[in-house]
Formats: C-alpha cells, sequence, structure tokens
C-alpha cells in the first residue's frame, strides 16, 4: 500500500513508551511496585499508547507532546486486564505470555496494583510540561476523555455487560454496543487524546473519531477470530476461551467468514477517515491493516 | 470553646455533598451504577469532603468552589472502602450500617464498582467551570494531589501495609507510617485540596497542611479506640474486628489510656497550626475536637 515500515515504526514507539513507563517508577523493592510493574511491562503490544502518539503526528504535533498521555493510556489498559483477570471475573492465569498478577502475587496484591495503576494514570497526566501556553486546558480536557471512556459509562460498563453476557446469546447489536464500550471507548479516547494534544483542529480530531471507532471493532472482531484460530504460543495465552465460557462473539454470531468480510470494510472505512491527511497519516494507516492482520 | 454550631454545620455540608453528589449519576437502573450508589450514599460521615468545603472557606474562598472536588474526594474515599472490604482483604458483610458492597451484589460488580468511583472522582474534578481565571492550572494541580494521595505512594501503599501487617507486632512508628499513608494521605489532600480552591495563600496552604496531618492521624488513633470502646448500634460496623485479626493499633501499642492522650495531644497540635486564622477557622478548629470526641 505504501512503503511506510510499520514494524520499524511499531517498534520504535514501543521502545519509547517501555523508556518512559519505567522512567515513572521509584526504585524500590516494595510488593505493590513490583506487582504493578509485572504486568505493567509484560510486553504487550502497547496498541493504544501507539495510537495516541501516532495521532499526535498525524495532526502535526510531536510525539513527545503526547508521552506522558500515552503512558497513562497503557496505564488504565493494563489495570483493567489486572482486574478483568481476577478470579471473581475471567479467572485467568496466563497473561501476555506471563502469569497474571493475582498468579504470582495474590489477590489483594493484584486488586490494589490495578488500583495504583488507575491512579497514577492520573498522576501521570497531571505532571506534564505546564509551561506550554494552552497546556493546563488540554490537560483537562485529556482527563476529562480518559475519566469519562474508562469509566462507568465506559470501559467498565463494558466490562459489567461482557460478564452479564456469559452464556446468553446476544444480538450483533448488543454484541456491538459491548464492545464498543468495552474496548472501543478506550482505543477512541487513545486517538482522541494524541490529536488533542497534537493541537489537531476540530475537524481532523473528528475525522480520526471515525477512524478510531472502525479500528476499534476491528480490534475486538479479529481478537475473536484469534481466540479460535490463533497460536497460544504466539498469543502468549490461552485460545479457545470463549467457546469454553459460552460467550457471544463476531464468529458465533456471523460465522467465521462473514465475521473476517466483517473486518475487512471496518479498516476500509477508517482508512476513508483518513482520506484528507497527508503522509503523516501513513503509521495511522499502517496500524488499521495491522490491526486485522495481526497474529496476537 | 466558642458558640459554633458544629452539628448544624456538618449537617448542613453533608445536605450539599449529597445533594451534589446524587446529581452527578445519570438517571438509570444499571446494575453497575446501582452498586456505586449503593456504597456512596449510604451515609457516611463525609468526614474528607466536609474538611475540603471548611478548608476553601477557612482560606476566605467559597465551599461551591471546592464542591467538585469534594465529591471527588468522597468517591475515592468510598472506591477505596469498597475495596478493602472485599473477601480477598478484609471480608467484611457490613459498613455504613449496610451490606457491603460485594455482599449486597458480588464480588466482579463490586471490584468495577470501586474502579467505577476511583475514575468518575477524575471525571468529576475535570468538569469544573474552567471560564474561572487559572481554573484549569489550580485543577491540574488538584488532580495531581489526589492522585499521588491516593497512589502507590499514598493510601494504596498504606492498604498494602495494612494487610502485611496483620499478626504482626508493629513499632509505635511503623503503625503511624501505616497510617499515615493509609488514612493521613487522603485527610491530608482533602485539606489542601480545599486550600488550594478557594485561593489560598501559600503560608496558609502550609498550616493547613499541619493541621490536616495532626487530624489525621487523631482520626486514626480514634477510630482504633472506637473499634474496642464503640457501640456497634451507633457505629453501624461490628467491633472487635481489630483484636481477631491480631491487628496493631495504637491501645495495642501504647496502651488506652496513652492512646487517649495521644489524640488529645495530636489535636491540640492542629488548633496550634490554626493560630493565625480568623473566625472562618472556626469549622476547622469545632472538626479537630469533634474528631476525637465522635461516637463513630
Amino acid at each position: 500500500m505504501n512503503s511506510f515500515d510499520l514494524n520499524a515504526y511499531l517498534s520504535s514507539k514501543r521502545q519509547q513508551i517501555n523508556a518512559a513507563l519505567d522512567s515513572m517508577f521509584l526504585h524500590t523493592s516494595r510488593k505493590l511496585v513490583k506487582a504493578m510493574k509485572h504486568s505493567l511491562m509484560a510486553g504487550g503490544k502497547r496498541l493504544r499508547p501507539i495510537l495516541c502518539l501516532a495521532a499526535a503526528e498525524t495532526v502535526g504535533g510531536n510525539s513527545q507532546d503526547a508521552i506522558q498521555a500515552s503512558c497513562a493510556i497503557e496505564m488504565i489498559h493494563t489495570y483493567s486486564l489486572i482486574h478483568d483477570d481476577l478470579p471473581a471475573m475471567d479467572d485467568d492465569e496466563l497473561r501476555r505470555g506471563q502469569p497474571t498478577c493475582h498468579a504470582i502475587f495474590d489477590e489483594a496484591t493484584a486488586i490494589l496494583a490495578g488500583d495504583a495503576l488507575l491512579t497514577m494514570a492520573f498522576e501521570v497526566l497531571s505532571l506534564m510540561d505546564s509551561s506550554r501556553e494552552g497546556q493546563a486546558m488540554d490537560l483537562i480536557h485529556v482527563v476529562h476523555t480518559l475519566a469519562v471512556a474508562a469509566g462507568y459509562q465506559g470501559m467498565i460498563e463494558g466490562q459489567m455487560q461482557d460478564i452479564a453476557a456469559e452464556g446468553e446469546s446476544l444480538s450483533l447489536k448488543d454484541l456491538e454496543k459491548m464492545h464498543a464500550l468495552k474496548t472501543g471507548s478506550l482505543i477512541e479516547a487513545s486517538v482522541t487524546t494524541g490529536a488533542i494534544l497534537g493541537r489537531g483542529t476540530a475537524f481532523q480530531v473528528q475525522q480520526l473519531n471515525i477512524y478510531a471507532k472502525n479500528i476499534g471493532l476491528a480490534f475486538q472482531v479479529t481478537d475473536d477470530i484469534l481466540n479460535i484460530e490463533g497460536d497460544p504460543m504466539i498469543m502468549g495465552k490461552n485460545v479457545g476461551s470463549d467457546q469454553i465460557r459460552l460467550k457471544s462473539t463476531y464468529p458465533s454470531v456471523l460465522g467465521m467468514d462473514q465475521s473476517k468480510q466483517f473486518a475487512k470494510k471496518l479498516v476500509s472505512n477508517a482508512l476513508k477517515a483518513l482520506e484528507n491527511f497527508d503522509t503523516k497519516a501513513h503509521s495511522l494507516r499502517a496500524i488499521a491493516n495491522y490491526i486485522i492482520d495481526r497474529k496476537k
């Protein structure tokens, strides 16, 4: 499609994000910090923070403008994984190829490590360079965007609906609604946040929102496909768990072929929303394709 | 001490806070919101948000300047109670005279309701009237103060130390350190936040910090005393639980009489820090005395 080297881009951004994340912690041997870092530094894809940085660049900003917000987003994402994996929820022992937080520490520590990562996200957000004009207003806007996306009208309600849906047969509409909340809202906020901190125009932010809605859903459809067809060695987590839990998924509602078609259609919508952007949007374009081609 | 009517003050502030809290939720019958409101509206003392409002007034501001921050603080406090009460932590069935969140709903819902209240605190903080000059900078300052106080170097680390200390004999120094983190940091942040939003001077904020450190500790010493001598009917929770769990408390380390003396000394220190304030500090003065005289 273009000569953009996505692997090099992802790898360089991952390094930038990992270095920033690592630098944010005090050096300490405290159990709480160990548990937080165990899950945070376990080698995730960093999709959400990379989207945040790429969005900042796409609207003409600098990835450094959004690095702390991107770290905050990864902290929010990681806390949600730690809590979702708890025995009272999905009861998963393996995540990102590592034992889950409660499996390696204990349940109380995992709950508190999740709480601490969520809280630290807002600490990190509120530490940005306030000498930049208009920065405080942008930051309040970003705090608000992330809190709404991650909160009781966003990601957490999505997790509630996901739990309630176990063993139920969801309609396509309810399945989409659940995923838009559970996965979509934080992906959307990652892109929006990057666009705000990169000082995008209202039109740019709006187009990137359409992009984000589409890739967010495409991401979930692909996750459902990988849960059936994926290689557990590559994925670093167990497959087939959706079927065991009788979860409604895109393949179970639409069938496998239709699900793959649907994911492609969503990516094509996402690319269309980027039509008015120049070559600075190459990273977002390549990420859209990557989302349905990935193996983990 | 003075003719200040503390009961009327507390009751009017409680009403103001409860009305504001209630107004912040969408009308919905969703289980997540029900669980959040169950714990949030269960009739707590509202000590922390009242301290926040009183601090704003003490430095010459208006309680309305700090009402949203005070709601955010109560959300953070309530989330911490919901998570502390979980089976994996203190495993408490009764709180504020009501069944705890996991007892009336379920464990997954309680974890998520706690997460949602913590997240909503930052949503509420970032919604304040940004037309006021300098407001965004003050808000970022407040977001930061609360995130640090509630986070891995504050309240959550305190809870980790509290769990680790069960069955251990703590020294007075370690007991103080644990309580300074677990209870003290959020009480201190409540006062600081109110002072910031009420536009206090640096000297005023500093003096109110000394006040807050002292009443925060006095509050905990009194809690330990009430856990032995309190009336469960008045307290709305079980007593004697510290002894059952072999927790180190001020009475167990210092003895009961010495603990009561210590609490009085702390309140006297707190009052001393208010010496340079005028009659607007009457509420904070009366609250300091109330903290060791309370029956619940």
